[in-house]
């Protein structure tokens, strides 16, 4: 097992340490491997590159991400975007795309690849589909949980049921483990949208009401329309507003500011928590397959920490 | 085997179809079949996925660089990075490494597998330190190499290797065909870096002096400078250039012109080609544990081909 900076180049492996110092809470690698524990308890040397592999996957995305959003703070700490030229970032995402190749690839189980393979094609499908679906604020909710899935979920799916191929669980253990990974994502990304309009700055480690001020139409909006009488001129505000390029989007920060309030001031946070609290059910349900124990308590606890931040 | 548009997001298949039908030569997939040709002649499904692996990855690679160097035109047609926006650009680069990987893990093969994962990671390493080492144009002649290696060879010697490793070749083939692929791209990146000063626009299919302008120094700088009586004017007169910033850089135009035409009257273009012949000469002898065949002769005859090019 190789560690992250051995053989990178230097300024990387900095770049790297001061991201991984950042923070994060490590929940994919650690429902990776609670999974896996189910099975065969602590983990093989293999899961744990299994493990890494989905850390290094999502932190590839995530330098990706905040340069297409043009974020300049993540988890409260500059990201790479700011020091860096666009060209270094790009690369340095790249890097970690490979690191998490190569250690997919430790793992010495193609179906393991294969799977990492498939989500990051349906992450940067759905991130597309994101992007040139920005500011079309009457999509409708439906389209809200596949694009969820594929930025989310998607991963989360991947690691518990990496844990499971990897233990060579039966096709129902597996599929109990896709579930619960599938379930728990949706949930953890709705708390997500739900925590860019109620969380507040110092907390959320970035400014508030960055979905919206990229166009991205997430759950709290949705309901915050339903709460409405006349949604009509809430849109037509939205639409009307022309001080932005349609890719690279911003709202005006005041519209930006007043509908946020106005979102929180709603029922829209409550009924977005309930439904989330709803996928976290739907997941723990999924391990009813598996005896109880220590590993399948974590996964639940894991659950419930998906659902439970800064609220 | 799945086509490259299955299941893409159409604007993302729309987009890929033209950069597949502006043409490029192909040249990596071809080597890395004829490698697994000496063994087992036609191709089976896996070698296919293991060359569709090698130039996604190769084109993967393309879209990013496009977009680092802001480069507007690659092969005489409009570049991804030029009519998308940045974010579109890097997910598109992404998407295709996942396909890449996606073609990889089809091999079933986990050797293959890691062997793309550690070349991305080896192309994204000698990226940075491109990226890191601009403008600096006093660097050792002796740093080329690596970096070349980093750049173009190590996916050339990737295909080949693979070729080898899916036919079950034996450790001193797989070393022969790795050899044949190392030296063939080393000879290629060197033909490129002198069709970057000796050819024209029209042909080359963007501007030349592009390595000049980015304060990245190749081999036809290099003995250039040896050719010089005193070469300090010539470095002088770049570290003089402040015009550009130190990440984004490009020397002024009238200088970069000056010194291509210099570059050009001088023996260095020829002195390049020799090397790169010579590289070629290394590649073709390496097979020579082959017998002869209709597939060692395609790779003669593709190693002849990396060196012709419109010189």
């Amino acid at each position: 097992m190789r560690s992250i900076s051995a053989g990178a180049y230097e300024p990387l492996a900095q770049a790297f340490l001061s991201l991984l110092r950042s923070g994060g809470k490590r929940l994919r690698p650690a429902v990776a491997l609670a999974a896996y524990g189910l099975f065969h308890g602590p983990a093989s040397e293999k899961a744990v590159a299994m493990a890494a592999a989905v850390e290094m996957l999502h932190n590839a995305t995530l330098v990706h991400d905040d340069l297409i959003d043009e974020a300049l703070v993540r988890r409260g700490i500059t990201t790479l975007n700011a020091v860096w030229s666009k060209g270094a970032t790009v690369l340095a995402g790249d890097y970690l795309f490979a690191r998490a190749a190569g250690f997919a690839a430790e793992t010495e189980n193609v179906r393991v690849v294969q799977l990492f393979a498939d989500t990051l094609r349906i992450i940067c499908e759905g991130e597309l589909r994101q992007l040139f679906s920005s500011r079309q604020w009457r999509q409708p909710k439906e389209d809200y949980y596949p694009r969820i899935f594929a930025k989310t979920a998607s991963l989360f799916a991947a690691a518990t049921r990496s844990g499971a191929i990897l233990a060579d669980a039966t096709p129902a253990q597996e599929q109990a483990l896709y579930d619960f990974g599938y379930n728990l994502g949706m949930a953890f990304q709705i708390v997500d949208d739900v925590l860019d309009y109620a969380s507040d700055e110092a907390t959320l480690g970035k400014p508030v009401g960055g979905d919206l001020r990229q166009g991205i139409v997430t759950l709290p909006f949705y309901y915050f329309l339903q709460s409405l009488p006349d949604p009509e001129a809430v849109l037509s505000s939205l639409e009307a507003d022309q001080s932005v390029a349609r890719l690279d989007s911003s709202a005006s920060a005041d519209l930006v500011a007043e509908i946020v309030a106005r979102v929180r001031a709603s029922d829209a946070i409550q009924a977005s928590l309930s439904e989330a609290r709803d996928f976290t059910e739907r997941a723990k349900a999924a391990l009813a397959v598996f005896p109880p124990g220590p590993y399948r308590q974590a996964l639940y606890e894991l659950a419930d920490y998906g659902v439970s931040r800064h609220v």
